[in-house]
């Protein structure tokens, strides 16, 4: 896909030189290391693992789905507040492999704890500690159904403690971000800074995700794979709050196919090293700026998500406004954004307004036709429930030949907007997902 | 597509020597006529007359969906119970244009009217009558959003007037079959006899459909494309009661690409030729045999549906038993059928039941994974919620190559089921897609 990622993502970022992706920054209390286990058998990067030499605060939203990955079952029993390190592995997303997935995990979180306790007894003193298997936070990603291949990730769990950096830089951020990937065709990054009271504040964040994607997240329930860190001192609660608040108009408000995954996780980690003033709750007017970035950075890595979908040629932008709610705006967002015939269409370069309408109808909303205004980006295709009377399709033509394409609704019935990204739907999607055990 | 029609559909029915289809029979009291309005600038017949020389019992479900074809919006409008014809033309929708639309239809029912007219005083004294333009029913079926074609339909009209057959073989029905087609590959036709008290009744039936598929059929407003004739006397109130009560098992249980159309629509004609004993009321026993016809008729024009779906190479039977509720089996049934993921993997032949397990999880209805039992056909891959320890996939993967697939999902939590008939998703439903405007 051909789309300018500094057109569609927050533009006042710096873009590293290694192509079109933000240079991420360190995050203090944060080491990092991905390493091959070969599970594909091609010998790319498929496991990492993200450690927290003095622990991390944690908070996390998993899959709303009634079938989860045993990996997200295992976080949801710990009881620890904090996490000592992120174990995160492609190619099998250990869900629907019961007892022997979740005994997997045993045994890995047992082998990790025992290889950085031994790398911890070589560290210099003052940071000498014992890691509790129950500090140990999973994430997978794959094929769903089929054997977690424990023993060949154990086998690296050496390897990947021996290669913890600690100084991450770009290319360790990049190597890390390449290794969680699956049917994705690039790494997802995304950095922003920003400021709680006057001390700087960092937040250096990562992402897969191309196909399965149309994330439901709820209150304790939540769904995509992405990571987040930052040098902030914010309690678990309250990093959840914001979480939460923030997942609506990012994270579930994308779609790829309209498949809700078992296991997208979006997880935040604050490593507290740097000592911003004592945060009490969700709506401290010192957290605004923090929410800002951390909403910034959401947004950003779902919109690098919805630009990788998988075959995906073009992204696409769905405005519904003047809604009666937002849940009305978002049904019908969510059910243009989904409709297969919509996303050829786009694919196609046809204004086929007419299928918008059809997908608006399949909602069930209940809409005034009359009332209704659809523009390609800028340009007016209907409006009061018709076409317009000088509608020139050759310069809409035109415009749907762009790499971004906008669709805008206007429902006219009220004063709630909801925002939805997507792709389009192209011949790549199909033989990626014919093909994708293969 | 190469299923063999013979095995999918009812096996006991008469099967033409033009292929496999179903010879219809001459309906009492109906005259037929297709031609060519050229709206495809191809000269393929695109519009078709049914013509009730003696009126007709009617009655009809129309699109759940909140936008929809003026056509529908014109019938809704008419008060007589009595149909002397029903126009259809393919390529245009007649939907979203708005007063032209509906204007257009004006006119044709007074163009109709006055040419049914002078045909009739041309005809053997008797059955002279005047037709009244607010006993024709129209059908539209095409493209949303462009202007309606009045005036090539218009012109058409003495010609179709004029070619009008009373004496309906197998070749008449066929013809009328084709003409009202859009991106369907072949007609669908389904015939069955039956009897009320001790006379023969016949059902005669024709639909079309292959994209935009996912009908929604409520209580007075339906989803579908198809007309069914017949010459039993039947009030239409309880015309109206039998569509209702079958069409959740049929038309309703059918979807291509989960986009539900603006126009669909079943139509049921009765011509009362044949003088049945009286039927009061929709449970009366005497119906029990005409039900089960037109149940067949129903069930059987909607599999030729989806065995005709945009780009389909294989025919998916998706049986969901042992739910809670009907509705419980009947969503879990349509998460899976309308899943981009499991539709590929079937294409790609692919016993990827993780994408299954996936499709159920998204349903968000609450099941129990350790009851789950998932076979493809006869072969059990998953039982007590996970994979069978003996699991020979490469059994499965030659099953995976037959031409009808069928996914058999217990929940193992009630007695409650439901099935849905779907097809795989190929390059080819893309290719259909990008380009069906040009």
């Amino acid at each position: 896909m051909t789309v300018n990622l500094k057109n569609l993502l927050n533009p006042n970022k710096k873009i590293s030189k290694m192509g079109d992706f933000q240079e991420l920054e360190r995050i203090e209390g944060l080491s990092i290391s991905a390493v091959s286990a070969d599970l594909y058998g091609d010998g790319r990067d498929d496991l990492s693992l993200f450690y927290f030499k003095d622990g991390a605060k944690f908070a996390a939203l998993y899959t709303k789905s009634n079938i989860v990955s045993e990996s997200i079952n295992w976080n949801l029993k710990l009881k620890n507040k904090i996490t000592k390190a992120l174990l995160v592995n492609t190619k099998n997303a250990n869900t629907f492999t019961g007892k022997q997935g979740f005994q997997g995990l045993k045994e890995l979180s047992r082998s990790l704890s025992k290889h950085l306790t031994l790398k911890l007894a070589q560290a210099p003193k003052g940071i000498r500690d014992v890691i509790d298997p129950n500090e140990i936070i999973f994430a997978s990603t794959g094929v769903i159904g089929d054997t977690f291949p424990t023993e060949k990730i154990k086998e690296r769990i050496p390897y990947l403690v021996q290669n913890l950096k600690d100084n991450q830089n770009k290319y360790v951020w990049f190597k890390a971000a390449s290794s969680i990937l699956t049917t994705d065709t690039r790494p997802k990054l995304a950095f922003e800074e920003c400021e709680i009271g006057s001390k700087k504040i960092l937040i250096s964040a990562i992402a897969k995700g191309s196909g399965m994607i149309a994330p439901k997240l709820r209150g304790d329930h939540a769904t995509m794979l992405a990571f987040l860190f930052t040098d902030a001192n914010i309690p678990s609660s309250i990093l959840r709050g914001l979480l939460s608040k923030n997942i609506n108009t990012t994270f579930n408000a994308i779609t790829v196919d309209g498949d809700t995954s078992t296991n997208d996780s979006v997880m935040i980690f604050a490593t507290s090293k740097v000592k911003n003033s004592k945060i009490y709750n969700v709506l401290d007017p010192k957290l605004k700026g923090f929410e800002k970035a951390l909403h910034n950075v959401m947004l950003n890595l779902s919109k690098q998500i919805v630009t990788d979908g998988e075959g995906a040629k073009k992204f696409i932008t769905i405005n519904v406004i003047k809604a009666r709610s937002t849940q009305v705006a978002k049904k019908i967002a969510f059910s243009v954004a989904n409709s297969p015939l919509v996303k050829t269409a786009v694919a196609g370069e046809d204004p086929n307004y007419g299928r918008i309408i059809m997908a608006i109808g399949k909602s069930e909303e209940s809409i005034v036709a009359n009332n209704l205004t659809i523009k390609f980006g800028k340009f007016t295709v209907v409006e009061n429930g018709q076409q317009i009377d000088n509608y020139n399709e050759k310069i809409v033509k035109e415009y749907m030949k762009w790499d971004a394409i906008e669709i805008n609704i206007e429902l006219n019935m009220g004063k709630s907007n909801f925002t939805v990204y997507t792709c389009d739907f192209t011949k790549d999607y199909i033989d990626i997902n014919t093909d994708y055990r293969n």
